[in-house]
């Protein structure tokens, strides 16, 4: 006998990866009454275990077939590469008309790796905006998503009735959800989100080695290094993996930005101070601002 | 008859421009009575009305003059291009033994002009690590300065015994002084703050071009957006005139950076994810991580 639940709701869940995005899934479907079950998939029991300790999920699986098995949601909540290769080898394991979403921070690659490897429609390609330079399931909290986006990737291929299945659960747990192509989500988020990444390592690196021939460097950095700079503290794998896979609108965005640098360089070595206030005020009013 | 200072204080502080930073050092000064007159210089009487009220002075002059006239300190706190030209206006109101000091955020072209215009010796170049988004006397704080990297930057012709009484000055309000090269100073700031500035400005106004073509853009930004755009709402004028005036050591920093998003697109052009891994390494461990 199930439980009483929403509409909704999911029989068993299966999020594979209980970090902060997959953990804070699993304690928002539970407090909701949103799945019967939620079983935690993963390598490492004592994490899994913790994550069980913290209401993140009912069970954990350290048998990745076997935490699958009988799943009507499969949520795939790890680094993209593994997504990419849980994809390749799950259809085998799927149930009849059991669904498959991810919250992986590129999408197209992933979609085209999902369409070819779900049920047909079956998967839902989807970006909670919520992660942070935290990570692990001991971040993780049942309010994560109110109020953030949740991007989700429809393709040509995908059902319309998985899309609302999956949409309905994104808003069960606060989410504001927008859907837009795989690309154009990848386009959107290499300038968003990927290239601020990129800016933070490089000027964070870029300070390390001018600090070797400036002694004082450090004590010099303002309230702007710092917040130029916060992001750098995430994890190299997952940001190798996010740059790998959307190595195409990054590579646009960072060649964009590298003109507008160039801009900048070209108006200072002409010593003209109307360009350059001309660019900053652009950047001034695209935070709001009253043109000055 | 002056009242009772401390043996480091002075008679008669000018301040020209009581915004944030020399509204926050009237504030200090007069709070612990390190000046037995403040007196606030500007063009705007109201404003200065509004510091008098707020405690930042005890009289205002809107004569330029007259506000400098007897003044045993003078300190320059408006931007960049009004304290040059305040330089060179400055020699002939200077009474003997007066001491000049500033607070603007580039430091070798004010230098060379201080001491061109000030009398012997009686320049000391300053920039308190103090600034923010916010501006204006309205945010100004007598604690201001506490804890704040204030670096002074004597060049060869800088009296020993002025550079010691302005240090003291800036003990005394409770910041920690640092001593270094005014050329030494804009390669570091060029880094650590103006750096990010340009970048902020650049992404800001990237992302708004961005936005026309792209109606999600901004649902897609995420934590790491808006830190990286956060001081791209700081005002254009002053950052002209930082930029001009520091422009070859920002000009230099910004060729290193180019140099960091080329490596960045190559390594993503060749699909290389170690050699992304290595450089966004560098980042993280520069932001006090141990390797991964």
């Amino acid at each position: 006998m199930s439980i009483q639940r929403e509409g909704t709701g999911f029989e068993k869940v299966a999020i594979v990866g209980v970090g902060l995005i997959g953990g804070s899934l699993g304690m928002a479907l539970r407090n909701r009454r949103l799945a019967a079950r939620v079983v935690g998939v993963g390598r490492d029991a004592a994490r899994l275990e913790k994550a069980r300790a913290l209401g993140a999920i009912d069970d954990a699986a350290t048998d990745w077939a076997e935490g699958i098995a009988g799943a009507d949601l499969v949520v795939l909540a790890t680094p993209i590469q593994q997504i990419l290769s849980d994809l390749e080898r799950l259809r085998s394991h799927l149930g009849p008309g059991a669904l498959v979403t991810d919250v992986g921070s590129t999408k197209a690659e992933i979609v085209r790796a999902g369409d070819a490897a779900s049920g047909p429609g079956g998967f839902v390609g989807g970006h909670p905006m919520a992660g942070s330079e935290r990570s692990g399931v001991e971040a993780a909290t049942a309010e994560l998503f109110i109020e953030a986006v949740w991007a989700l990737t429809p393709s040509a291929q995908t059902e319309p009735a998985a899309l609302a299945r999956i949409r309905t659960m994104a808003q069960a747990v606060g989410a504001r959800v927008i859907t837009l192509d795989p690309e154009a989500h990848d386009q959107a988020v290499a300038v968003t989100s990927h290239l601020p990444h990129v800016l933070a390592y490089a000027l964070a690196g870029l300070a390390s080695e001018t600090a070797r021939r400036s002694p004082h460097l450090y004590d010099l950095a303002a309230g702007s290094f710092a917040g130029a700079t916060r992001v750098a503290g995430s994890h190299p794998d997952l940001w190798r993996d996010i740059a790998v896979t959307n190595r195409d609108a990054l590579g646009a965005a960072l060649r964009a930005f590298r003109g507008e640098l160039d801009a900048v360089l070209d108006a200072l070595e002409a010593g003209d101070g109307d360009a350059l206030h001309a660019h900053f005020l652009r950047g001034y009013e695209a935070k709001g601002n009253a043109p000055v």
